[in-house]
């Protein structure tokens, strides 16, 4: 997906709300998992079907698939040939955050953009251009290039500055700007930290950023908005646990839907507002 | 494996190659893929027969298994059973360089550390220590986490120096040793950068190291051992494709023993120098 469709699809649906699908057997509806071989991706078909007209992504979390091992992966390939063949205009992230040496990237990017239909890879900056640079080869793909990340441990390198007052994630928004574009490149930008987003926007007006942490981690979706939606919205915000465990009854689907549909009206009016 | 077994098998081996399983399909004898179903297996398991008295640990890269999909994955766990009962004194590395928030990496840690039998992971330290601590939480196995890498892009962000001169891959040096102890995290560092092995000593003496990149990426096994050993040897020397890919004939694990007798034979003359 092009940057342009993104854009058409979010003034379309009035969403920016990407679905994190961190499906994990231990959570899911224990009745599921009885009635289903498959139960994780029943589960995710169902989330799926619940909320796909009030979202433009979805955005499976491989740490929760991998740990299944083989039964694992093959939900994982069932549930994005899934989205792809019944809702062709959401845009699937494979959370994945990689990163290694360039032949070796290459590899992830072959298996995330090349064989399964994701559009998108989340790649860990650490080891630098080779080991990202494989992952925008592919027309209409995109890296998604951890910068500042929402968890507590962000603060033990990110924000380590050089002698000139430049931070590390500042570091890797500038330089990894030359690897890529504004149509094949975006960066991950934790909501716990939404003021800094301003700043942020200051290297970086035209990107689209991935905003993890609103809901469960604790972010506000209107400070992510204040400080970071720019003239082509520039943002799709993630939330996972607050909606796909909004219920652990049958009624998980309708409860992922209210949920979802909370945050889409939300959206909706922080789009209004900012003339989109 | 704890710290003293690695340690016993090095002195026992005369060796301390870590042999890295990067088994890529395009690259293994034809005949192999003509005759198995499943050739990454049959080409793993024959350079493990081949070389399992001349080193002390495997390492499978993650990225080659993933991009056959669940037959990559078929294959990575068979491969890792069989080491585990054929060579139970192999220490078996899954370098798979993840890292994410707490919760996301404790599921990474169950897949490899818990479900399949590695001893090790290796870990990307961008998020900081809550993205390392998960894997440290299971007894006798260990984090790798990258220090210095032996790539080129190594150098765009991991020599980022603070205002008292201290680069980002020294930090993580210097805070991840308050996460984990020499007996549960050991550090890559690349080969290439041999010489800068002395200053990364003077901050872990003690600490076990991965070393990539001797051989076809470059680096040279007596400056390694110069500058990275310890009195416990404290060092995993890797070498993949030098080794895997010696032939691509019927030959090929014959020709992988010929290239690890090499080396195990540089080893055995290093160790003695150094008194082990």
């Amino acid at each position: 997906m092009n940057r342009k469709q993104l854009f058409e699809n979010i003034q379309r649906k009035r969403s920016f709300l990407c679905v994190g699908l961190d499906t994990d057997i231990q959570k899911i509806p224990e009745f599921l998992v009885d009635e289903y071989q498959d139960a994780i991706f029943e589960f995710n078909k169902a989330i799926i079907d619940a909320t796909a007209d009030l979202c433009v992504a979805y955005k499976p979390n491989l740490a929760f698939y991998e740990s299944l091992g083989l039964q694992g992966w093959e939900a994982l390939e069932r549930t994005v040939d899934y989205i792809r063949d019944n809702y062709p205009d959401q845009f699937i992230i494979a959370d994945a955050k990689r990163g290694d040496i360039g032949n070796t990237s290459a590899m992830y990017a072959r298996t995330f953009l090349g064989n399964m239909v994701f559009d998108a890879v989340t790649v860990a900056p650490y080891m630098g251009e080779d080991s990202v640079t494989p992952f925008l080869t592919y027309e209409d793909k995109w890296v998604i290039l951890l910068a500042l990340t929402s968890n507590k441990g962000a603060f033990d390198f990110q924000f380590i500055a050089d002698e000139t007052g430049e931070k590390l994630y500042e570091k890797v928004l500038k330089t990894s700007q030359q690897w890529g574009t504004t149509n094949n490149l975006m960066y991950v930008v934790g909501a716990t930290k939404a003021e800094m987003l301003k700043s942020i926007r200051s290297h970086i007006p035209n990107h689209f950023l991935l905003v993890p942490g609103v809901g469960a981690q604790g972010g506000s979706l209107q400070e992510v908005a204040r400080y970071g939606m720019n003239q082509q919205c520039g943002l799709l915000v993630n939330s996972s646990r607050q909606i796909i465990y909004a219920s652990s009854g049958t009624d998980f689907a309708e409860a992922a839907r209210t949920e979802a549909l909370k945050v889409q009206q939300e959206m909706d009016e922080l789009l209004k507002q900012a003339g989109i």
